[in-house]
């Protein structure tokens, strides 16, 4: 059984190689060689913690497991990140333990990894203003990976907590972009691209607020009751999504769905779009919303490349096991 | 992060051992300090394996995490167990993984110390006949726990496949008990306990073939359309379970519930027992029956005793995660 640390992670995989593993995989589900399995979260009583799983297996790939476990509040306070999660990798042919790897700064890259995928196959061309709602630990990941995508000139954003933007103001710095801090309506007005990355139960972003051809990548909801942007966007948005099933459930659709305002025929596979299944946008004015919902193959897929990495570098941890 | 490498476990782990770890977390699930999470359970379409999970958490014992493997029928031929499996376990305060067991050994013990636990609290007290019914590799091991709960004096068995009895035959001289191949009929008239660990999806003993005052312990069926008995006998017997869930849906009750010979208000909790909440048997001409169903926290149970012997003896392999 192969071991690589936490630690090992930010030296082994870089955002090109998390773009690639999550690009693939998503490509995998929509073409049926590679599912995700029923996702368990179970509020457990014990430290106000979220624990549970996400698990899968890719057929091309043969990679079989699971990321485990969940969101501890009061870690913080403990010097550890609230979110915790291990990836345990199994050999798919026989069923035996193959690997166990860090599954912290894996989450971050693979979830940024996602938003920069969609970026890739529906945002216009010519984008040259990011907006970011959200300026939590994750809205940095998000950022550098998107700035790959795109010639971007400027970011703009907006945080609940205007505190927090400092954050946003830095890693543009980090990445040589102008940065400026904006009301909703002006990041509606401006942005080309739009993340949102937030833990909202309440809808930030209106339709008002929406100019044509914009794209957004809604990263913050996966859980049923959360909400980014008004349903009426998502309902006059071209919508893509890692997984209809979440994204009708407990993705940032949810609302427009139980709503009646769209079908879940109305979800496309952003997978349809990479394996050119869908033609994806249309036309320069044409708006597209790409619900990331997070499934456990990424995870399976960004672990599987750390381990091939890890091996090949000589820094994997072997047990005999 | 602690590793327990399968092939420690035999030197660790005891008959003894197990059987207190899971008679403890059957009484604290029946008292509703422990719980376990939804099974997981995939044919994944590759190597015709079944694979999933078994999760809970136990608050009493703060054990948390999953056994995850699954069937891997092409193993034997690779010189591998078919059932493979791999216990993760987390520290409840702080969801960072905590270990890492092997499974394998596990399972057959925590299995075999259910149907014990129950023989220790639903068989009569002067059970002198042991009845067998399979003789897979399982069966030895159910066969090993269940002879220290009673003063039994021989041992009866049955298989559809009779080439295999020798499996019984030599498990009973190994605890130095006389062992005879039956037919059913007298397997039912003679037997004081029995225990069914077959693969079954038909039903082997008839109702008509059990004697008053028997105690039978129903450990092969965990799947829908598994059977063992008849669904007359079990709605003839007093019927305890691990889990009234799985009972009634995955286990040796499915068929006399979804008849309707019985209500899942019929099924006991062997925990409620074991806590004093329910008499268990009450006369000696009661027919009991144990449905063992098999349950993710008996896993985490015995993996966490585990650990803490490995530990405790320095022959846990400990890894900076």
């Amino acid at each position: 059984m192969i071991i690589v640390p936490e630690k090992e992670i930010a030296a082994l995989l870089g955002r090109a190689e998390a773009f690639e593993a999550v690009e693939s995989v998503f490509a995998a589900m929509s073409s049926g060689v590679a599912y995700n399995f029923p996702v368990i979260r179970e509020a457990i009583g014990h430290a106000d913690a979220l624990y549970g799983f996400k698990s899968g297996f890719d057929r091309s790939s043969l990679a079989l497991g699971l990321k485990s476990g969940g969101y501890w509040p009061g870690n913080a306070d403990k010097g550890l990140t609230n979110h915790q999660s291990t990836v345990f990798l199994f050999d798919a042919d026989t069923g035996k333990a193959k690997a166990v790897v860090g599954g912290n700064l894996l989450t971050a890259l693979r979830t940024a990894a996602a938003s920069a995928v969609s970026i890739k196959h529906l945002a216009r061309k010519h984008a040259k203003v990011l907006g970011m709602i959200g300026a939590g630990h994750q809205s940095a990941f998000q950022m550098r990976a998107a700035v790959e995508q795109r010639s971007f000139e400027k970011v703009i954003g907006w945080n609940l907590h205007p505190e927090m933007l400092s954050r946003l103001e830095e890693t543009a710095a980090e990445l040589d972009l102008p940065f400026e801090a904006v009301d909703l309506d002006r990041l509606g007005a401006e942005a080309d691209v739009i993340i949102s990355i937030t833990s909202s139960f309440d809808p930030i972003l209106k339709v008002s607020q929406v100019t044509p051809g914009t794209h957004l990548a809604c990263m913050g909801t996966d859980t049923k009751g959360k909400q980014e942007v008004e349903a009426e966007l998502v309902a006059k948005a071209t919508v893509f999504t890692d997984q209809v099933a979440q994204s009708s459930t407990i993705g940032e659709c949810q609302y427009a769905v139980a709503s009646g305002l769209i079908s879940e025929s109305d979800i496309n596979e952003i997978g349809a779009v990479i394996n050119g299944n869908h033609k994806g946008r249309t036309s320069v004015d044409e708006i597209t919303l790409f619900d990331g919902t997070g499934v456990g193959l990424q995870d399976l897929a960004v672990a599987s490349k750390v381990v091939d990495l890890a091996v090949e570098k000589g820094i994997a941890i072997s047990v005999d096991f």
